[in-house]
């Protein structure tokens, strides 16, 4: 079979501890997962069923490379969250079956055009260009489980410049990783190499060129993004 | 390189007369099109910018292929559309420049579970659930420029089991291909197997199992889809 044109090169992540590449399929987010973030945005933290938004595959960066202030926004957030790589597809996942669907775990970094999510929001329209821009997802290396399990506790912070602008515990996640990925296996069928965000906590704010962006944590160690000027 | 597990399936489209695929990267949708459409959806058809939503390229199925009614909806629609395929890449493309980025057209059948979009529209929520859902992308052989040129007008018409559900003239697009093309370079830089959904006529409303659903296009010819029972 001949394609007309080169297909997209297949992105893909890093595994801790290898050479090994992980291909990225397609990256699916929590909206609001931590109760203080949800009230941060306006939101009550009710338990109504959580909501998905998503970004592209090819929006991927990795930890250590420049992000370049993005266009058509004048509000760039940060957002730090935990990430489950799922190993094993599937569809009607039940919750106790999805832990084994998870290949491993990583660190996130949910770029955020903030003005124009919030605009969306307001005018119930699609948040996609908030949210699945060039180079909005910076991903960690992935810990296969057989290194680190599955976290369910322990701290994840953000800091710009050293200082500390989020700081939580897994363990105050609304909704759990088996949750979300029963949940989002009931409307869409999972497949190997989907990301999951699962959301991140309070403290989000803005990204300024020259910052110097890390999220880190307990047991995943940290990713790093530096914010350059915008391209004309 | 290894990776840890295999990459996803390369999606691709038939190219019209030919053997060769065409590999599928994103697929963008445009919100309201038309403004008989826009009013359809009690909303006024301004000439605010475009907005755009995304499903992903594994959400492709082509013409002939059966479609299951989808999970967690019981308000299936289709909406007909003109498909302008990607080839060459690029940002911040001017409205002049916008077509020499053009490969060629398509015939798009865009999927929606249209009680999961309404939702989200009033919560304020992402619409990716409404629209980006497995199989949720019709899409007809790709015909090179060489062959149609670019469609300016011309009539696009939806049948379900032989009843007219959609006409309108491509000529009654709000914004043109070249208004899209740029306004989409602006916020997100474009890659070659890129589609972009141009919107959809007024007319839209639901499928039921046992339908069949046509689309056809002036010099696209048509696109054919079952709807199958819904799966376990």
């Amino acid at each position: 079979m001949n394609y007309v044109f080169p297909p997209a090169p297949q992105a893909s992540v890093a595994v801790h501890g290898s050479d090994d590449r992980l291909p990225v399929r397609r990256i699916f987010c929590v909206g609001r997962n931590y109760a203080a973030h949800a009230r941060e945005m306006g939101k009550d933290p009710d338990r109504d069923p959580p909501f998905f938004f998503t970004k592209p595959a090819d929006a991927v960066v990795e930890s250590g490379e420049a992000v370049a202030y993005p266009p058509e926004t004048e509000n760039f957030h940060y957002e730090a969250e935990l990430i489950a790589v799922i190993g094993t597809g599937g569809k009607n996942i039940s919750e106790a079956d999805s832990l084994s669907h998870v290949w491993g775990y990583a660190i996130g970094n949910d770029l955020t055009r903030r003005d124009l999510q919030l605009k969306a929001r307001e005018q119930g329209r699609p948040w996609d260009f908030g949210k699945a821009f060039d180079r909005s997802a910076v991903i960690g290396p992935v810990f296969p489980i057989s290194e680190i399990g599955h976290p369910e506790k322990g701290s994840i912070t953000l800091t710009v410049n050293d200082d500390v602008k989020q700081a939580a515990d897994l363990a105050d996640l609304i909704w759990s990783v088996p949750e979300i990925i029963s949940i989002l296996s009931h409307s869409i069928t999972l497949a190997p190499g989907d990301l999951i965000m699962t959301g991140t906590p309070a403290g989000v704010g803005q990204l300024q060129v020259g910052d110097v962006c890390i999220v880190s944590i307990d047991g995943l160690g940290s990713i790093e993004t530096k914010i350059t000027p915008r391209e004309s």
